[in-house]
């Protein structure tokens, strides 16, 4: 038997609140240059210390020990979904990030502009990093000509500098694709090819590619330096079992960066528009408190500080949002966690597979008696260093919405 | 390769003797109300602080994260048996707790004595829950008009108040079955059916329980306000590998209350009868030393107190226990586990998903440095949270019980 088969079994219908804060890339490494303190640690954090001592912690594994997570697979298993099951294209969570409304079943790719030589040999993958108003301006072109492929809806949208996603929209159409790119230079754009040869969707999909290039590479064929462009990570929006029907709540998502609207879109979280502060944040989930049962929120700060290795910052992002945390704390959820989606350690400057640490309150939560919410508090808590996944459930038990296993 | 596969290959018969002494629902939360100390850490303990030097610590989950295990799964982990593989019915647990000793094959059947209304539609699921003796008359009544159907067995069987099982011993019998009960009033009860449509056992079982309902209703069609019955969680008897062959250990279970005699039995433990308090248990423990390798002691009391939500009942359990144990360590067995089957917080009043403490002595154990064996110490022990069905693992190992894994 399945363990998510036993968990839907058990799972029952309460009139329980559940709040999921995530401090994206919370976590953090302790380092002699910083005193052996993480940006946590350092931090002047009276409201997460008041809520320490009533909860439980521990560390949590974003997917498996020593993988670091993007911010797909990071939200997924926050959301209680098996990051190594439920795997979302590189094209889908580019095309999320951009701000795309995706649908069941859009085919997405992630594309970078390219320099070609006459015979169509790659000779930049990235035509020399290109402004991100010239990507705006390439995009704008290759829309205004190619709209539709048959019955098949094109969508394009610049990123930053030389990036773009392009989204298919259309019936039978099905990734993943070998991708249009050499991954090298000096070769030619290779033809794409269903990974599985005999999925009749993912061939009509190829021929799709296919035509595209047809159509669009002459358009910016005479442009310099950007006269063509690659294919990476094509693959359709996977099929992700509803979060409202697998733990029998109402969620909503108030985030303020469209990636994580969108991530939290896959599992099929309402997207509440509007708040750009955590403040806000919090103050449109005390209006919409009796809407939903469950409210996931995101605060990006930590990460961009980590991600720009900027200690201070970082702990400056912990100590504003834990002065705002008060305001949330008018209407206390029956059970919440804060925690990270992963650790974005300054030292590092990027995601890592440091395990986050996570603090889960509630009546019955008990408590480890720690006077703070820190890494290394978190090391010795109750819920111990477990996988990332199950924090759902860890809530849900909270929450008593699971029926007793077996008599 | 199935771990349990690896697990057997590697088992050494060895003449280490092995205890596991099981305090029910031991874990607890640490809350503001009790001066944030659980029942094990407000008893005074000394004998179990005295052992806790010496040892390892570590929690254990007792299923998966988040789900509350009855004590059928609760028992089957500590016993070594993944509680999620090894499923026992409802109906088999009920039979095991009112001391039915049943045999391999055996299908039973948790009843509930109902009112019906003169169409048969089901009027009160408990017939107002009818008074035990009331129920332990109409079950009479059953027995000595049904003994058998056909070629199989009928054993009828008294529960308290409305509850009762029964239990059919025959050939070819298996479950599970759909339950006879609406699970709610105002509809007839439904005719079971097999829960696998090919399964020619289950086909034969389903014919069997619709003979049953047609000889017994007419029996007590009269009686008030118990005129009908329901019966659900209808299967039989797993099949589960027998203790002594999966471990080389030949086991005995001192245990004494019905449910936990029975468990023990499902795994083809020595049921001893006798001892009624934890003093009688240890003192057979001591005249039976040579005779078994391996001793389940249960202890009931600290689980009994926190259904109760009765701190002061199971910290003065937990005492109790704590003064006896000196009798018992007359012949410490090479390794002993002192443990609970899961938590039952005080507060919850219940069964709960909190890992419980483990406490593991052995020459090789180690020692965690802790002075105290709690739910706060043992967080921080060298054998952190793992899952229960491990528990058996570690004893064997720390028994010196298993070969080394490749060279």
């Amino acid at each position: 038997m399945k363990l998510d088969s036993l968990y839907s079994e058990l799972t029952l219908k309460t009139n329980a609140k559940l709040a999921l804060i995530v401090l994206d890339g919370l976590g953090d490494i302790a380092r002699k240059e910083t005193n052996y303190l993480t940006p946590l640690e350092a931090a002047h954090t009276p409201n997460l210390d008041g809520l320490s001592k009533e909860s439980a912690q521990g560390r949590m594994i974003p997917v498996a020990p020593g993988i670091t997570p993007g911010s797909g697979p990071g939200h997924l298993a926050l959301f209680g979904y098996d990051p190594i099951e439920f795997q979302v294209g590189r094209g889908v969570i580019e095309a999320l990030g951009l701000g795309v409304e995706l649908k069941p079943g859009d085919v997405c790719a992630r594309a970078n502009f390219a320099t070609l030589d006459a015979k169509g040999i790659v000779r930049d993958r990235r035509a020399g990093r290109i402004p991100t108003e010239t990507c705006e301006k390439l995009c704008a072109m290759l829309a205004a000509k190619v709209k539709k492929i048959g019955d098949t809806q094109v969508i394009i949208k610049a990123g930053k500098e030389h990036r773009f996603v392009v989204v298919f929209r259309g019936k039978g159409l099905e990734g993943p694709l070998t991708d249009a790119d050499p991954n090298r230079e000096g070769f030619a754009i290779p033809t794409v090819k269903p990974r599985d040869a005999k999925n009749a969707k993912q061939k009509k999909m190829a021929k799709l590619i296919a035509e595209f290039y047809k159509k669009a590479l002459p358009i910016i064929a005479k442009e310099k330096p950007a006269n063509g462009f690659l294919m990476r990570g094509i693959a359709h929006q996977p099929q992700i079992p509803l979060f409202e029907e697998r733990y029998k709540l109402k969620p909503a998502a108030i985030a303020v960066y469209p990636m994580y609207k969108g991530l939290s879109q896959l599992v099929g979280m309402v997207k509440i528009e509007g708040p750009q502060t955590i403040k806000e944040q919090f103050e449109r989930y005390l209006t919409d408190y009796d809407k939903y049962d469950f409210f996931f929120i995101h605060y990006k700060y930590t990460d961009k500080a980590g991600e720009d290795g900027n200690f201070e910052a970082k702990k400056k992002a912990i100590e504003d949002f834990d002065a705002a945390l008060p305001l949330f704390l008018q209407k206390r959820p029956d059970v919440l966690a804060i925690t990270g989606d992963h650790s974005t350690p300054c030292a590092l400057k990027g995601h890592s597979w440091h395990p986050q640490p996570v603090l889960l309150h509630s009546a019955v939560s008990g408590s480890d008696k720690l006077d703070r919410f820190t890494e290394t508090g978190a090391n010795v808590g109750s819920l111990g260093v477990f996988e990332a996944k199950f924090l759902m459930r860890l809530m849900q038990a909270n929450a008593k919405a699971f029926d007793k296993f077996g008599a």
